[in-house]
């Protein structure tokens, strides 16, 4: 390994972490406060979000063979610190009387800063240290909470259930970021870049729980009761309507019509993002499942034939297809927004949603992700942040302490056995 | 493999799927409509059943050293197609000028719906195609449906955990449906059907989250705080009563004393489904508990004493033992409704319950189940299905991409080194 | 295997539990009664720690290798058994008219009572049967109702997440008993006594459930909205704060800078045990991060440096290591109730919680807890209780039917490939 590529990180690692912490720590007692006025009755659905966020997000990562640690263990680490940036972030942007008040709601709203970071994270899986990433959370959730700022508040656009903000937001970061951290090295696929029987199990939790609470994320903040009843009615048959369809296609894609976990694991979660935007507009429930049905066409689409080029042509290295599961399904999200606003009259607030302000959000959004996400890339690409080499991408023993392998011993002893009849033998 | 055992349905699960989604499409969009005036506080409800039915039953059956992939992928789909059509089949029975309103409440129902279509694919795992699960999803929850109505409205029983409408109708139906779908082949036992240390490992996922979530689903469309809270506790009870007794005879008919995975996996949940007929009654804790001791000793018996003898003598072979966790549990359930209503006067929506009407939907629900399982087996039976040979039962690959074993490489390396120190040798 | 450790339970073990069934079957119905009046509003926090008790708990002790069966099941099994128990024990001290309510709430405290026997279980794992641990769930909730009536009712101290009551108690039990059941022959790392990929994977799921439902284990039993509200915040700060450290330090105490799984599975929790005592309390986000931080602290180092002193030097064999994510951050729970209510005036139910009682509980509960381990471990010494020998430790084979290694036949036919070839070849 040559030493540009050192990925003992023991001081490095440790002394970033903990000066962020601390920092986070002294920030904390300066500007927030309890706000335990207001309800509790949101705690079920930020519980649902939080096991998206942890288990959803973490266990989706874990199908790559040699990667599960990483995938769930780097996973908590970029959201626990996220969750903390995520409500200074977000509260710099609606202080009251110079404090951020902390309650269930905003919890929820942190929790959901952390995707951005989460689904960046997918794109880079494999590729980049636990510092690179730690960095990555903190500069992504501060330019998310801009953006954020500039989508709901400026040009009072509706996202409900983030489609543009945080799907297509963290994807397209993710993307630019990829593209700058271009690995020429992993253009032939890696060994250690695929999955086995097992890694595919344990990915099926996270996308199950992902797919399962999908409506809590996308009604979470939505106003009253019956925008809420209608964003989780509106995701549960986006949901359906997509997962069957994405059956459908990862048959009729494979030449031998078998089914691919990739699409299974991946694909089927696309009607969660596409109906987002629009997920608590009454646009009735065959529309949600429409959107559903091209969420998944699109999906397995991508990652079908798109990715490949991408890697390739574009020298976009995207290891959890991202762009397949959350950039073009947040951009169709952005799009049925646009769509349904201009041919309904929707207020949100007292105030009308115009199809305008909904393009101006969208292309605000996939704009700041691309800059930050290049620029964010570029400060990565720093010496000493720990990167792997290419031939160890993929793989956790660069970051952990794995155990041996389980079928280590008994080949052995079954080689020892041989030997020995052998050498009897002789 | 002949001509007969297809499997490749590439074009022929793809068509059905799209067109069945389709025509979905086109019924909601002409019948349903939201009802988000009704209460959303079922939601944490919901989602709890909602786990039950993706990741409880979807994980339970991933037991089999081969065929997870299916487990849980099968479960997923014939869950996603079985909510959207369970709306329709149980809406049309209770229309609203003409429409079929959707809320929580109704979704509740859908996912419940789903629940009889897994229970039989419980009964055939292994041995049908997803195109056969699909036809069998259809035509089943379209029958459940109908017998449900006649239960609840025409008989006006009770059967509030729907021991009987689900978990009785569902084990029977898939009984009848595997005695019509008999395969000889299979008489001498598979060597795929088995488990392996870590698939026993992912199906106890399943049977805890299931377990967990199973007052939920008893509660779930109980009348009121105290109905529900009733239905809470009679369920925890018995539950827990069933587990401590199914520990005791796993060691008990073992004759080192030792525990069966199947049996922990399996028997220790019966206690949930025969305390379903009569959990929202005032029947004590002790007589709950009563209850899930009866529930796990018939359950272990028939995983131990029964399943075999159905398999070569009635020729009824159940991959999952489906009828002990469900078919008799359910039947107890059942039989427990028939004795509470002789003895106290109960009365549900103003009317008293009794126990002729509570025998009669007993006798109905495993009537019409039998009758429409073997009808829908003697349809799966027709050619072109993409079912597999005998041979290739249990396994993965023969409808899903199948990343390589784990072990392969290792033993092919140590082969290799094995041959290149024998040629040296020689 | 010598006579002395006949691990064949078949009577012995079923007898125990089938008639400590019927024991807790005969109380109920003499004592229990429904008590449905109460709220159902506490129902989703309920559901999150029965999912940290069976999940959480079950999941977190499958890290070794060929401990899974045992540590989900027996967890189950505890559990199950525990949580029938705890409502009498509890309930007894508690009585109205002779009565013992059963509501949600008594459900929940029911659930919690088995956490001390699973934390126990914990320090115990791999080296004692099934009947040895019903005895002890059986005297542990006995005792630990006494000493949680002696503390809340008695010296009135604030204990609403139960550091004290809960975890240190369950902590210092279990390392009582082990103290007193210490095993010579395992003074050196048995070759059972370690994780694989896989089972360090199965961990982490218990890891991340039980970080992500602590916030409702600390504020289930909390006081109206407000203190829930402000228990759930401080144990979501306290946890986040306490993961980021635990990573930092886990890379710092490595001399090459590699995470340790069992410090990421384990002291990323020790936050949600040292904020308990006081997390209804109004002590401002910022302190409860600062309790998390000293926890992860106190905890990495422990399972660093002191797990090991205490095998050797102190006789005190922990095999999940529960004085680091239990006892010690118990104990600082317990010490930061000390201070708060030194520094600030908290009253609970219109009494004043001064320091010198929260003293007192914090030591009733380590003597109760020492004395009462001790003697049960001395109880579970007794011949015939189904014990292992050394070298059967940490190995579900000795109680459960295990499935043959998923390598063995490949690694056989292998065998048999070469052994052919070889005979050719001569």
């Amino acid at each position: 390994m040559p030493p540009d590529f050192d990925t003992n990180m023991r001081f490095k690692f440790s002394i970033l972490a903990l000066f962020l912490e601390v920092v986070v720590i002294v920030l904390y007692g300066i500007f927030v406060e309890y706000d335990t006025n207001s309800a509790t009755n949101l705690y079920p659905h930020f519980q649902d979000v939080h096991v998206m966020i942890f288990v959803g997000f973490g266990f989706l990562m874990t199908f790559l063979k040699k990667y599960g640690f990483s995938s769930v263990g780097f996973n908590m680490l970029i959201a626990a610190f996220g969750l903390q940036w995520g409500i200074l972030m977000q509260g710099f942007w609606h202080m009251k009387r110079g404090k951020i008040p902390v309650s269930i709601e905003s919890m929820i709203n942190a929790d959901f800063s952390t995707a951005t970071a989460l689904i960046s994270f997918g794109a880079l899986l494999g590729k980049t240290s636990p510092i690179q990433m730690l960095i990555l959370t903190l500069l992504e959730i501060t330019i998310f909470a801009c953006n954020e700022h500039l989508v709901t508040k400026v040009l009072q656009a509706t996202d409900v259930g983030a489609s543009m903000t945080i799907h297509a937001f963290g994807a397209y970061f993710g993307l630019a970021a990829a593209f700058v951290l271009y690995r020429p090295g992993l253009a032939k696929k890696h060994e250690n870049d695929e999955s086995t029987y097992h890694s595919d199990m344990f990915a099926m939790i996270g996308t199950l729980f992902l797919w399962l609470f999908w409506p809590s994320f996308n009604s979470a903040i939505a106003n009253g009761p019956e925008g809420q009843g209608t964003a989780i009615i509106n995701t549960y048959y986006s949901l359906a309507a997509c997962a069957v369809v994405t059956f459908a296609l990862s048959s009729l894609v494979d030449k031998r019509g078998k089914f691919s976990m990739v699409l299974i694991q991946n694909a089927t979660l696309a009607g969660g993002v596409a109906v987002g935007t629009c997920a608590d507009l009454a646009i009735h429930p065959f529309s949600a499942m429409f959107i559903g049905v091209i969420a998944g066409i699109v999906s397995v689409l991508g990652f079908q034939f798109l990715t490949p080029v991408m890697a390739s042509k574009l020298k976009i290295q995207d290891t959890c297809g991202v762009h397949n599961l959350h950039g073009l399904p947040g951009i169709l999200g952005g799009i049925a927004g646009i769509v349904v606003t201009a041919i309904k009259r929707e207020t949100r607030n007292g105030h009308l949603l115009t199809p305008a302000m909904q393009a101006a959000a969208l292309g605000s959004t996939l704009g700041i992700a691309l800059v930050g996400g290049a620029l964010t890339g570029a400060i990565l690409k720093l010496p000493f942040l720990g990167q792997v080499s290419d031939q160890n991408c993929f793989d956790d023993s660069a970051y952990w302490e794995v155990p041996e392998e389980e079928t280590v011993p008994e080949i052995h002893s079954s080689h020892r056995d041989e030997r020995s009849r052998f050498e009897a033998a002789m």
